[in-house]
């Protein structure tokens, strides 16, 4: 066939690599190569290894590759568990018979995407229903711990469905968090057990637009195997306005001259029976999701309504905020985070809550949106100086779309250029793509979102000065668009040309 | 069910009408109303009809409509050709027990959209599985006869399904003419019957991304029963590099110095095989494609590759063009104009043509793509002053996107709006919406394209006056948004809120 490239004539530079994404911390790779048979070809755990078989994360990434790797041998998948290990945890190499790969974490283990590094990339070629493989060495890990993906499920309702396949396309790009933005003004979809009537009163519509328990747990059950952390964001005081509709009294009546408007502000932080129904709230959120953080929002909170409110007012006085509305929404904070706290839960906060909030515990993560698009290198100095840990979103709003490759001003993002200490550099723990979805919903979400996000990821998870060079980037990209539509994402492309498999439509 | 609206509640306001798009020219209605019984329901022929049963078009366009109506009734489908006519072709109204569409040709027949206008649009409620709609009359008629879309098949392959659906879509906005740019400088998908190798050699992959004979009749017969007609582009003298792939010795040698670049240009205008190949192939095309018009392009020729040739600049020469490359390009395009001209067909060229072409047939149409985005105006004005008629496409270049609701910059577009007398202006002829394809395949086609392009079908079918309050169109075209949903088609949202029916997602 006259597409098949010619083996010998393939180089090992990396930039060139069909595919790699993203590019490994160290790669060696000699030109001795050896078949792969489907037939014979088995995942295993090492005889060293701490996992062994019945560790169900390994267990199903092992099912899930071998259908990556060898799309035309599905049936090789179900007799996979009676084969022999081959693939053993306690080294990294590719050589004649054995395919190995070492990691100090199961987490660690299922990031070293094996069709990704060790089958696929590598120049396995099939020519002939043949498949082969380079002898290869790789050492690898994360430049960041925390790589995330923000969905807006509020502004528009996301189907189970479509948080599903953005799950896996996250772990393609080796993202490890959902930042699940679940709630917010224009909608409540989140189903509490505590307060139905916030979904049922305050989701676009109670039955079709939710996420029930059960949703939930499958949304977290299924990003677990891909080694991705589910957290949740409950904003507040703001961005609140659903959820007034099914907890009266949550929200502060705003007043026009001396009489109720009729309109509602952010949450009322005045009223001892808030914190009464956050703390339930929270306890409920806590558990329904495991991980260790929790995102609270507190950013855009408008004072307008707090200060028309005279029972508002009144509640200042008797705390001694005088007229600063600062004071008031510290107070807020400080009593959820408290309650999350108490939860055992490190939370993370918009990057507002560090202007007005003095004495914010020191576990805090600040999470940068403002400064878009130059000045975030500022926040993140600032923030950092006080010793605050950060995570950086403000380059990365990837719901603002414009005509062309925008992807390189994702790819050449610096998180860490900013003037500080060493010991300021270290405080950012990472970085998050954000779709926030005033335009987006399911009909776009995935088009838009890769492979502009893997841009990031690379950003996120490789050495910057071996990923310097965004034209060299390029190819690579463009391959591993390709790469994500034979995986079944619906990846747009990147400039003109082809994918060996197209996206076939609707 | 709480999300059922009252029916004595509706006003009879058109703006706020359920997802009526484009608007009709004249429209009452009154709150008369009447059951429809989906088993009772059918399609047919008026006696007084000209076309009766076994007319090709209606009769699978009231198969369409039906299920439109009634998706849940899909077996009546089955069943039509043995019901009576109700659907009479001898006036136009709605009343018990009867509805009737009278129109000039079947294709205005087909225009009047059953499912849009008489059924599902005026009120239909489906309360307690049963349908109802209003007492209602019609009067409706296109602004403009021209109202295309352009798709881009060269700079990325769109396979045959994403163009079927496409038409589904351009349908439901009430589009009539499919521009198929169909090859270009990156590829050349089209499978020549006569020369094979255009496609072999010059398509991205010779059998998986090329247009069989098969598939192009499949193409145009789908859209004839949609209404809609196929005008194809064979671009040239420039766009063509990959023309020369399959076909040596049609493009321009370009020179370095003394001797050949080793690279090509536009096509060759000197040499009397380049006319013999081109009469040859608009011979196979015209037959292919048998629309009365056909595209030939003739925009953005880069003159200095033509320049550098030393046996172009003797042909100058001798046929006396001076150094006027102009000249050369007239003489290239009138030799084009002319093969099409004898097989019968009217030419449309991009505008560049009437700056360098003084001799143009009258019958030619201009094709505005210049003076993005605000001085077509005066292109319009220049054109239309020579007495030619004219095509807009210049403010409706939507693969150009940007973030937020760019639909209005597509609404707003007055075409008739420019210094000239009243004939001039009805020399526009409509205006078509281009996606070009440098960003753009079968991955994200649809949500960019929809419901966007609507925006502009509106202006394109509505009367102005009627229509020039972007605001009063939202709330319109955001239903009509949710019925392409319905439709299957994947558009996007144009601002926060939900469909009933939401994209599932892949």
């Amino acid at each position: 066939c006259s597409s098949a490239p010619d083996w010998h004539s393939l180089t090992l530079n990396l930039h060139t690599v069909e595919g790699v994404w993203p590019l490994p911390q160290a790669f060696t790779s000699s030109t001795e190569r050896y078949p792969l048979n489907p037939q014979a070809f088995y995942f295993g755990y090492g005889r060293q290894s701490a996992a062994q078989q019945g560790c169900s994360v390994l267990d199903s990434a092992f099912r899930r590759y071998f259908s990556l790797i060898f799309p035309d041998y599905t049936d090789g998948v179900d007799a996979l568990s009676n084969l022999l290990p081959v693939c053993v945890l306690d080294n990294l190499s590719v050589s004649a018979g054995q395919a190995s790969l070492k990691a100090e974490t199961v987490w660690g283990a299922l990031r070293g995407d094996y069709n990704q590094y060790i089958l696929k990339d590598m120049y396995k070629q099939r020519v002939n229903k043949s498949y082969f493989i380079n002898k290869t060495e790789i050492e690898d890990f994360p430049r960041f711990q925390f790589r995330g993906i923000l969905l807006d499920t509020s502004r528009h309702y996301l189907p189970v469905q479509a948080i599903l396949k953005t799950l896996d396309a996250m772990a393609y790009s080796k993202f490890n968090v959902f930042h699940w933005h679940i709630v917010d003004d224009p909608s409540f979809p989140y189903q509490s057990s505590s307060f139905p009537d916030l979904s049922s009163k305050g989701a676009f519509h109670p039955m079709t637009h939710i996420y029930t328990q059960s949703d939930v747990r499958r949304v977290i059950s299924h990003a677990r195997l891909w080694g991705i952390r589910v957290l949740p964001e409950f904003d507040s005081p703001g961005h609140t306005t659903s959820w007034g509709k099914g907890q009266p009294g949550l929200l502060t009546p705003c007043y026009n001259g001396g009489t109720p408007s009729g309109t509602f502000g952010p949450v009322n932080p005045a009223l001892p029976s808030t914190y009464q129904f956050m703390a339930r709230l929270f306890k409920e959120v806590s558990s329904v999701f495991p991980d260790s953080y929790i995102h609270l929002g507190g950013d855009e909170v408008d004072f307008s309504c707090w200060k028309s409110n005279p029972d508002v007012r009144a509640f200042m006085q008797k705390m001694g905020f005088g007229s600063d509305f600062t004071k008031l929404e510290a107070f807020y904070m400080e009593n959820i985070v408290n309650i999350t706290s108490a939860l055992n839960k490190t939370s993370i906060v918009w990057q507002d809550v560090f202007d007005y909030h003095e004495r914010i515990p020191k576990d805090t993560v600040l999470h940068i949106w403002k400064g878009i698009p130059a000045k975030y290198q500022e926040e993140l100095s600032r923030i950092t100086k006080a010793g605050m840990r950060v995570l950086l979103a403000a380059p990365w709003y990837i719901n603002h779309i414009s005509y062309g490759q925008d992807w390189r001003n994702y790819y050449t993002v610096q998180p860490q250029n900013f003037s500080g200490t060493e010991e300021q550099k270290k405080l950012v723990i990472g970085g998050e793509v954000c779709m926030w979805g005033e335009y987006v919903d399911a009909t776009n979400l995935s088009p838009r979102l890769w492979p502009r996000a893997s841009a990031a990821a690379e950003r996120l998870w490789s050495d910057e000065k071996q990923t310097s060079n965004v034209d060299k980037a390029f190819p690579r990209l463009q391959d591993f668009r390709c790469k994500l539509l034979r995986r079944g994402i619906q990846a747009e492309p990147l400039y003109v040309g082809h994918c060996k498999h197209e996206y076939q439509g609707v």
